[in-house]
């Protein structure tokens, strides 16, 4: 009898269901759980791309394809989670551009703002707003939203990088603008390290007063500054759960370099192992020195210098160095910090 | 020979793309222009749930199903764009409830930001972190990321609102939680109205001060009140393209309700029409009075009470009342604004 | 000989001391501890004005001066402890302001900051940058900095206030402006209550954003709302150091109404008595109703309706209520807390 | 008739405010343009002190008094038009402080807030909340509100710099609160440059998050920096009333290195002029390179090294250099721009 009336109304629920989709209803009861989980459920998966396997391959693009007819060289690094949706995490897209001697990528702007990793060559530039600066192993540079940009490589070796941008997070607003300048290379407004010298010593130009949520002035961030301050801090304690670590910031606002995405770097020392960590903002970790282990959930990764590794929001991970490691990181964190839904868990 | 050459070249590339994807990888140039558009293109489309045609479909789920055992009695309106996603536009889910005499809605708590707005019946309540408020209609009541909640009606009619929560927001930075009370209902921690007294009056309570990111200390904007002050404007000029126009603030930071959603009410006087706009935020408009047409792209809607409405993100739109309107509405403009990416069009 | 070496030491440096104050330098080590005592060591002192027994005088003045010959007709309240210095407190000017039937107080503006606290009569008003308000006894009026202000009283009663005023500071800063309308009595812009419906009820203007340091959009604090709010909260516990108290707030930033004054309203039950308390703000209270007895200090000051009492900086004080009072009060505290110096004591 | 009459309403007017100052009233009228006037009239007048002529007189204090006696050996730079106040402008105190070898000005904090500016010597260090900075010429160095400090001077040779302190604003306020450590000299909590290497590259400690009004987790600002990051300007345009011109600023906000005082860094050419320019902070000016000539008000000063400039608020002054200058400058700007009273005036 119970189950005969338990059949019952499911199946008037059902009939009702299908009805009520033509007015594009349903229900919430079915649902509720999938759509507000206990817990973070990623559809993204922890991944991990090791750059020596990858370097011929992106090489090879450089043969298929020209930087110009392109507009940027890229191939994407695609989270195995959500194949097809050009995403790396949830929120953040990254991919490897490479530039051959010659070429420009010519200028356009973007409502997504983009970081750029440096991982191989030299004498490759990028130019935002008026300034170029010379790209260099390691140097984080950013072009942030809607400031025109261009790269070129006038140097006599392939260049390559990691760019990382918001490209998801824009789409899903629905707020994203794009165009082409009218000439593939902006001209110099200014000479090369012109940012840096204005705000780059905890002073900013005397009239200069910032919005808190705008973008740093500074698209720089020399990883030769990076790597002094990092080894600098050798002799005092490393936090146990991140090493030796910094984030970027804005010395205008203190706020990260752009308001979408985080940016981060620490040194782990040989031998030594970071507790069990875990974040709600999705991780895209690059392996800028030495090598060592990485524990991801359940899965473990050996990483050597240009690798990408992903952790996903709510996994538990830590890192073992075999050579001291230094490791650039990027993610989603200022966006859920500012709508107050970021968390982390200290492990021990 | 130029053809030839191009189905080679096509073809080369082609198959690289499908070797490379075995790696994650996926060339940029072929979906550039997708991803990074000239100008939105959302998914969503213009949508319209007209609320005498749906209070029968509603009160049928309240034969089928208990608010008990629902948790919570919701039919989703689902944007017709994007069907099975559970969302009214990008960000944005939104719902009908509806809770009968005796009822209970068991109280839980998530990360996930809501708000009420009461269309229909008297007698329910909404309470929230140990404060009763009893819902009429027209009010808009928040509550908060993490805050305990639950809904009852000890009255004698139904009462139906329509719920707008950031769910999708949530799920797509992954940083959802959730949990159950171990109690049905909150006990009574503070008498009904004690925020309202406490932060209502352009004053707060001497010893209290916020974050500029928290949500607000009141939960409840009474529509008497809104209403007051949208017939006191009566006499002013309207603005060309929002007519008599709030937006609903934390009165202890002037920022949003809640960081995730932002909230506005608008009156239109009968015969007039504002001029077209268009904003970057996908809007969610509910009728709170009177009746009229609005035109969204090259659809128009005509409008009643309790009537919803969904605008996407750039997509031109205005009003026409044909009966004094009062308008409630809600989109992710908080989110936007924060990250430096809203834009809005006032055109003539 | 100790004796005869510290003589010729003491002799040494005074010459020494005589012969660089040519040169206009002084020994801090004669000073230091006057400079930088242990504790604040106010100037002012501990006062209190009985309205009662001033007001005749207050009217007196009525037949000495016109309102437009005085321009603005006041008794500064000058605190005993600094005579000739026109200060209430260090950092504040108080004064009591009366204005005839048929007087006009012409229109001017200036740097400093001024709230008015209506005491006496009705009648009268306050324009603010064109928009007026009806002056109501215990209504709380601001005319921020740089605000056009004029006065008038078209009623038969005469009405009388107290202005706050940041004078002392502004003269201090060395920043001070002003300059006279060149009419009389501004034309009004607004219809009376325009502010307070737009600002008023827990909303803003569609298009309303503030700057994190600009004045209050609302310039009027009924006493009727306060006293509501105050009354209000009759039946939940009172904090033990203020009573039921609140500050005002700009609705638009949760900020002080004016970012050199912050105002403060609170309600003692006839019978009970305050815990001592201190704090760095030297701070004017005004007894808007009920009587009883403050303890400053070693003094004990009874207040009746209308009494003002300065408690200087760090100077223990409590309240014990004969009759339920509701006391309004004001001081540099917003000052202070934005250069991080404010500090409070909750003794037991 | 009409002079009678006057004298007779002076002489009503003269009784009725002798009458009432037994009170402590006095009326409004007599003084309202003096309190509220139409722009500043400083108390303070420009002044000079030459380094040279000095210089003497400063080592002769070295002979009178040890720094352990005096707890800090140091000549106030009295401002001429406010003798006997210790004050250098209205509401900041400056001096010269001298350290001999094998000194020690032992560990006191107070809720003043101090800069120091190295004019002279090598070898002495100034320690903050358990980090030892070592201080060079031109090195700006701050210990703010409330942090422990104490000066040494291990080295073989006097050393001078100038402290400048907001000991009269603090004062004003009445919000001074002082103690003397326990110990004469902190014992070392982090190695010398801890604070540089964490907060000195745009990066700062992953975990830091500081409310924007605190102070600067940096507390030396290397001359070093300044003068590469002046002179790495040389080849743009300078600005025409302040040169090539920075601010200092706490790199975790963007804020003054300290809430109450703000500093400054300029250099002229040899040859140019800036354009007259005044604004509403008191300003001091301290030579660090070059000479030239001070145009302030009527008045001309010929700057030489390490001389100190007083410039009073609202005075119109510029500069000309004979040779490269390089100027230090502070002033409470933080304090008047928090306040929304500071204003600047560009003249041509």
């Amino acid at each position: 009898m119970q189950r005969e009336h338990s059949a019952a109304v499911a199946g008037a629920r059902q009939a009702y269901y299908e009805r009520i989709s033509a007015d594009h209803l349903t229900p919430l009861w079915e649902v509720l759980h999938a759509l507000v989980p206990p817990a973070p459920r990623p559809s993204i998966v922890p991944a991990h791309w090791r750059y020596a396997a990858l370097r011929d391959t992106l090489l090879e693009a450089g043969e298929l394809i020209s930087a110009q007819e392109a507009e940027r060289r890229v191939l994407i690094l695609e989270n195995p989670g959500v194949r097809g949706q050009s995403r790396i995490t949830q929120s953040l897209y990254a991919g490897l551009q490479l530039i051959l001697p010659g070429e420009v990528a010519p200028a356009h702007r973007h409502a997504q703002s983009a970081l750029r990793l440096v991982l191989e060559g030299e004498g490759a530039y990028t130019a935002v707003d008026g300034e170029r600066t010379t790209m260099r192993r390691g140097d984080f540079i950013i072009t942030p939203s809607m400031t025109w940009h261009d790269h070129g490589n006038p140097g006599d070796e392939p260049v390559v990088w990691l760019d990382g941008l918001d490209i998801p997070l824009v789409q899903f607003l629905d707020a994203g603008f794009a165009e082409k300048a009218p000439v593939q290379m902006q001209s110099e407004a200014r000479p090369e390290g012109d940012a840096l010298l204005r705000y780059g010593h905890n002073m900013v130009p005397i009239d200069f007063y910032q919005s808190a949520s705008g973008p740093t002035p500074v698209f720089v961030y020399p990883y030769r500054q990076t790597k002094h301050a990092l080894l600098g801090l050798e002799g005092t304690p490393a936090d146990p759960w991140h090493g030796h670590a910094f984030r970027y910031v804005n010395p205008a606002t203190g706020a990260s370099p752009m308001p979408t995405i985080g940016a981060f770097a620490r040194r782990l020392k040989a031998g030594t192992e970071t507790r069990p960590y875990r974040s709600t903002d999705s991780t895209v970790f690059v392996c800028l020195e030495g090598e060592g282990r990485a524990t991801v959930g359940e899965r473990t990764f050996d990483l050597a210098p240009n690798d990408v590794l992903v952790v996903p929001s709510w996994t538990v991970h830590q890192f073992r160095g075999s050579a001291d490691m230094i490791l650039f990181s990027f993610s989603d964190r200022p966006v859920q910090q500012g709508l107050g839904l970021w968390r982390e868990d200290k492990l021990s």
